[in-house]
């Protein structure tokens, strides 16, 4: 590791600085002639439980540095992780950063965002000299907080944090002969995760009579139709069913897909299918909330994230499920 | 969301700022007498570029605080992932911290500890009140940073960073009728990783002319056999397969297994069969490496932890297949 002197390369050293991982706050005021004020800021932190206080630094060069300087008010919000958008919106100047946002009740006037972890509303209690910055330490008059995760912001970017877990059965692994599987295998994650979930739905399925090939086909049509045989293939062919057997045939027969003969040949859902897969997306929603609840929030949206990125690595070129318009 | 006024419950507003992610850091200084002391801290963040500046904050009731007030010269050390044991030693009184541990070498007299994500070097510039804690506000001499990915503190546990991924497809939601589905839904994403996943082994498996209930079978004896019938069937059922269609009946007419007839029949890998799944592991573990690579190693760890804890919280009471040790 080099260890440079200074004068710093501004930019070398901030790339540093970024290794702390930090949650993302806006912090609000309202001026006397009660212009809003807001902007992003990752420089928060606790301070004291007893009196409950906590501190944030502002450039000194930052065009709201006078309102906060005069205003004894302020709130912090920590972001949730899907406020991302406003964490850019407040980052940037220039805009009305608060059009069209819908403000909460605040014990004073600065305003109060919703959809946060967490919230602080502060009275300045002490302004120190901090460099370029000024650092802000307040008194929490009240606070509040939800169990939404918050948004995070480490080497430059955000992230989401992801806790650690035990084993699934034991860490002991099978070998054959040279080769290994063990339940570390992403594969095998995947799979077992997968089909576990669709365990949770087998009872609705086999009431309804439907195979995991109408299951497929349902819910593809529930978010885009219609569809041509061909389209249907490109968008399921790689779960490994077969199509080419008279799958969708039977589906037509069976009067879950209605028929629209063309140039090609157009299916969409029959009442009778768009009743079956109602119910089937609504056992599947009951199993996701169960599984939300037993994980934790936290968990869930690091999981989804994850396995995004899993998804967009190995993706063998799908057509885009959910990038046009749907109309029924 | 409730409100609370002051006085707060200090469990309830600690919860609360546990929302604000942080890095963790190790805060080390020397007394004039020679006395090495450090404590862990996550009240670490940037201050001022320039000229340079950290803060952090100490309890005023800390054993460190008449040193960390006294000496001039302390180093902030933002730890990695893996130095949560660390953490956890810097954060308890009582014993010899440094006991063991390398240390390098310092522009000042304080201790200077390997293996962190970045370390800033620093001397005092101001020393602030701040309730029940001090801030020291320093200014930064000299810092250096490595690549290794930092460890986090979030809701009163460590964590580790997932940045966050794109969308898969897009951010819009079909609906139908009230009933709606999203890319966000676990259960899709579940089914989508694995299909995916499995994709990359179809044409592996195609060359065998394995299905997949093939794949799941031979796998399954790979780790454990011989099995039963039933014994194999309690394993995979929750993979909706159907084994009473003959399926075993037929891996053994092809070849790919052995039968044992006796109390109840037994099955085991053939030669032909072993050979077949060696064949598909390997092609699986390539995909697996392929995927890691374009994941990231902290961003696969982080997955195969979630997936665990999903595959917990959806078990149905699958039997514990690495549970038993192995014998071919």
């Amino acid at each position: 590791m080099d260890k440079p002197s200074p004068p710093f390369d501004p930019k070398d050293f901030r790339r540093a600085l970024g290794m702390f991982a930090t949650g993302v706050t806006i912090v609000t005021t309202c001026s006397d002639d009660g212009t809003q004020v807001g902007v992003t800021a990752n420089s928060f932190n606790s301070v004291s439980l007893d009196p409950p206080m906590v501190l944030w630094s502002l450039a000194n060069n930052a065009r709201s540095l006078p309102v906060f300087s005069t205003s004894q008010d302020w709130n912090v919000h920590i972001l949730s992780n899907a406020q991302e958008a406003l964490s850019n919106r407040f980052a940037r100047s220039g805009e009305d950063k608060f059009a069209g946002l819908s403000l909460e009740k605040s014990i004073s006037k600065a305003p109060l965002l919703p959809g946060c972890s967490a919230r602080f509303q502060c009275r300045t209690a002490f302004q120190y000299e901090g460099g370029d910055h000024t650092i802000f330490v307040g008194e929490v008059l009240q606070y509040d907080s939800s169990s939404l995760p918050p948004l995070l912001y480490v080497k430059g970017g955000y992230a989401l944090a992801a806790p650690m877990a035990g084993p699934v059965s034991t860490e002991s692994q099978a070998n054959l002969e040279g080769a290994s599987y063990s339940e570390n295998l992403l594969g095998y994650l995947f799979g077992r995760a997968h089909f576990q979930f669709v365990h949770g739905l087998r009872g609705t399925l086999q009431a309804r009579q439907l195979s995991d090939t109408d299951f497929f086909v349902l819910s593809l049509l529930s978010v885009r139709q219609p569809l041509t045989t061909d389209e249907i293939a490109a968008h399921i062919a790689y779960t490994g069913v077969d199509l080419a057997s008279g799958a969708l045939q039977s589906m037509v027969q069976r009067g879950l897909l209605l028929e629209h003969v063309g140039d090609a040949t157009q299916l969409r859902l029959s009442p009778a299918g768009s009743d079956a897969i109602l119910h089937v997306l609504a056992a599947a929603k009951a199993v996701e909330s169960d599984l939300v609840q037993r994980m934790g929030e936290l968990e869930s949206a690091g999981l989804r994230n994850l396995l995004k990125q899993a998804i967009l690595a190995t993706d063998p070129g799908l057509p885009k499920l959910w990038q046009a318009p749907v109309h029924f």
